[in-house]
């Protein structure tokens, strides 16, 4: 349990500790819940994302938009954005960002099941909603130029001053980015 | 000492023993340097910046170019665009933000000022580099109002995800206004 991101050797030893005590009431129908989950949680042959069937709910749905992908990094970027309710069409999970010290390249990403969707979707525009770290640009840059020839526009998400945030508290690169791409009132 | 912003009551009670211990070799000399400051930084007449003379570093500078105008909150905001080294005009400082919970108002801005130097120094374009707090955008709007006829171009910082930044992290706004000032690869 220790090996969970966000929890320490110590609480998880103090969540194991809770579960044991609570071993029929938590433990038993936690383990069987995971059990459940193992058994039918797969990812989405078409976009990546989590799903319990070949498709998943957002690629099934009517009420999404075709025309235009999200492309997100991984399935937690994808919450982020749902989370957010500010994109009507559809997603493709990458899988992961171009990462030499990790040994991810390019055939590690999904790649090449983009391209397909681009026809198959007739998708007019591919937004590169990576993280605005240098893994995530580099890879933005790589997607963009594997996209060239396929007539989509590709564009990825504003850097800039976030929601809230304040002058003083912000990094030069930051304030950089906001300066370059100001926009007239 | 325990009102200064960022220090707590305890961390103030700390550093009044540390003074105190070492009152001839800090104590002193700091209440000195106060004192000097307190004797010979004022405001810049043009600007607001501070300064040791009637106008400021930045204002009497030949290498800042004239036709553009950042428009800062306060003094801090100017130090972190400064430390940034992002921009290579002069600066306008409003002295606050509008404010009706704080009993600030219009008349507590230096806008006045702002319209006299956009006609004196050739002004082109005034960049509204405010808070992406909700006072902070309020203020915009209404420096923007009041700049309406002078033929100036009023633009401000963009918004959008700051360099670094994860979307696991992001708030919704910050996501939106990435997502809807998304720029072509
Ligand atoms: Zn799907
Ligand atoms: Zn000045």
């Amino acid at each position: 349990m220790a090996r969970l991101p966000g929890l320490g050797p110590r609480s998880a030893r103090r969540a194991v500790l809770h579960l044991v005590k609570k071993r029929d009431t938590q433990l038993r129908p936690l383990a069987r819940l995971m059990e459940e989950v193992g058994r039918t949680v797969r990812s989405c042959l078409n976009c990546g994302n989590l799903s319990t069937g070949d498709v998943c709910a957002i690629c099934a749905s009517a009420k999404r938009q075709n025309g235009q992908i999200c492309v997100v990094e991984d399935v937690a970027d994808l919450w982020a954005m749902e989370r957010a309710q500010v994109f009507e069409g559809r997603y493709h999970v990458l899988g992961g960002t171009l990462s030499p010290l990790d040994d991810i390249g390019p055939e590690d990403l999904h790649i090449p099941k983009l391209r397909d969707r681009i026809s198959a979707e007739e998708v007019t525009e591919v937004i590169l909603a990576l993280n605005a770290t240098v893994d995530g640009q580099t890879t933005a840059h790589y997607v963009a130029r594997e996209l060239e020839g396929t007539g989509v526009i590709v564009s990825g998400l504003a850097q800039g001053v976030p929601v809230g945030g304040e002058l003083d508290y912000l990094d030069g690169g930051t304030l950089r980015a906001a300066l370059s791409s100001r926009k007239a009132f």
